[in-house]
């Protein structure tokens, strides 16, 4: 008998950037996965294992423990109160909340492009239609208000922002910002802005767009600020309303967050790893300057240094039509030089040019990859 | 500006379970949540404080570690391959994720009345539309193929099974499922096999559809089995092509679980905690005799001992017309006396006459909350 899958799975595939690493042995180099490769924190790891044996490790309340909520409430600041908290597996689940307690069929959302292959694939399973909105390299990636609300329409449900930007490292200005807010006050829309890597910049802190807009849900997690993406804490901050259905979809959804991973997250936020952070973000801004002076020695590339995120978009339009597309050349590059990158047009139409590499691993790995890339782009 | 919610969020809440439980303070007897009250097995808690400092905390493979998709196909049995496997945010993602990549709009799935409040819900969540058969008392509430067969038609996409049942404790007779089984098969629909509870039975194991059905997708977790259910380990078992759409569905919904929770159960898989798991039992078994007892003598309501689960699905019919509903009832009870219960009707309209009670509680607590049960009821 046979039996198809439900519409919302026709053409849905794992993010390309989980292809790509599917793809992967352990004895490649990997510079594709976004994900930090520093330890969790000393001070969180020790709090755990020194208290597992005396916690109590059922449910949790389905929206995270209250000391939590209230954490996050005061991280976020700005008067939030607890109850507009709910603590997901992940930015990813907050993402895919957000969208499923605002989506309906056909409606539209608007997405960065380049920008995380998740959003439209969120924006599918919820019944709607992404709509890319370019990030251009002539703006250094940045966001520019105007261009972003000439897309906007009746049909636009929502507007997902992500400063610092994966996968291009830009910061978003705040006047950009202000200005996108204002524009966006007239429109029946939310805006789901992920501040996953608002912790990872190397100068002014990224500004976020709370305080100026209402219907603002904001997205956060550990993985990035605390190298925490294994322990899978991430929370989401909304409006009264969106925040209690996304607290009904998420008991519906995973029940509740693991309790040891939410007693974790509790020490990570009372800021008791404050100063190894700080270590690391120094350690990052060193293979950042090491990423990109090797990029221009080995591999000839124009490469500016990102104001924030772990990545590197790196221009191959100069050899790209030795090898296609993007993604050509990052599974060329696999095959003989067993080194994962990303290619540019996992994260939509304007990244076709450009590969993604994560400056993440340590700085011996990073070199030797980019020597690696060098050399077999320069073939 | 007013701005609506998505339709599929429309009268969606949590479960009456869960908001039952959001009245309680913690000074109330809880004979609500379903969930046992034993710690994780000092085997699990001792090998993750031990071993925790040596693991790489990361990102798993969106599907879950090689060895434990490894270890629960072999639970599995019957040839399973590890790639049929995708380890979950417990059972609850697992349903979840089965639903969204079977059922499209307007497709009908049959869940069980009485059952677990969140079968109807997931399946409006995923546009379906569910359609209760009935489990009635007359048949010990077990499970009649006939009845279930006769409400299959061309909508029909996919049927709930649950055995040991939740809220009646009830074990499907084998010779029923394999009726269905035959029964379905000329179908093109998936079965659904929900078998949380099938560690949890005080006489002969359950049968399980495992070996009767092709298009079966079975859902398992540690939350009942090994008393893990704060650490939200669920997988399903599914045929090749939805196994890949469960997949990618979770990591587009969740990206993985956590790494901790998962090395646990690779642990608790291994069979490490076997001794601790039979003396639960045990003393499981002497709490339900326990509550039976004390139901009969302090309630005076008529109670058969469940062959699973750890309920009593009590028929407190005689006193109802004092009360109007069971979830008035379940209210007042808890208002009055400090007693969370269940209402039936969470369970669908067959429960109504109903309260589930669970006897996971310790000794002294579930004597105490039972004995006010009476002294409410006989008032």
């Amino acid at each position: 008998m046979s039996q198809t899958l439900s519409g919302r799975m026709t053409g849905m595939e794992k993010t390309l950037i989980r292809r790509i690493n599917d793809l992967a042995d352990p004895s490649c180099i990997n510079l594709g996965l976004g994900e930090l490769r520093f330890p969790t924190p000393k001070a969180v790891l020790d709090h755990v294992r020194e208290n597992m044996g005396a916690w109590r490790l059922g449910y949790s309340p389905n929206e995270g423990f209250p000391e939590l909520l209230e954490l996050i409430a005061a991280r976020a600041g700005g008067g939030t109160s607890p109850g507009q908290v709910c603590v997901t597996v992940g930015a990813e689940e907050a993402l895919q909340a957000a969208l499923m307690v605002l989506v309906d069929a056909g409606d539209e959302v608007l997405v960065p492009d380049p920008g995380f292959p998740a959003y439209p694939s969120l924006v599918r399973l919820a019944g709607g239609v992404p709509k890319p909105y370019p990030l251009l390299p002539e703006n250094g990636f940045g966001l520019r208000a105007d261009a972003l609300l000439s897309l906007v329409n009746e049909k636009t449900r929502a507007v997902i922002v992500n400063s610092p930007n994966n996968p291009t490292g830009a910061v978003h200005s705040p006047g950009e910002l202000r200005e996108l807010a204002r524009g966006l006050r007239s429109h029946p829309l939310t805006v789901i802005s992920d501040e996953v890597y608002r912790d990872i910049v190397f100068g002014e802190p990224a500004a976020s767009l709370s305080g100026f807009f209402d219907r603002l849900v904001t997205v956060d997690s550990l993985s990035k600020s605390h190298s925490m993406s294994g322990w899978r804490v991430g929370w989401c901050v909304a409006p009264p309303d969106i925040a209690k259905a996304v607290r009904t979809f998420h008991q519906l959804a995973v029940m509740c967050v693991p309790s040891l991973s939410q007693y974790a997250a509790i020490h990570a936020l009372r800021g008791t790893a404050a100063e190894e952070l700080r270590s690391n973000l120094e350690e990052l801004r060193r293979r950042r300057d090491l990423a990109v002076s090797c990029v221009e020695r080995f591999a000839g590339f124009p490469c500016a240094a990102p104001a924030g995120t772990f990545y590197l978009f790196v221009d191959i339009s100069a050899v790209l039509p030795k090898f296609g597309t993007s993604l050509d050349a990052a599974r060329k590059l696999l095959a003989e030089e067993k080194v994962v990158t990303i290619p540019g047009s996992a994260f939509g139409r304007v990244g076709e040019r450009y590969l993604r590499i994560s400056f993440a691993p340590e700085p011996g790995a990073l070199e030797e990859g980019i020597r690696r890339m060098g050399r077999f782009f320069r073939a």
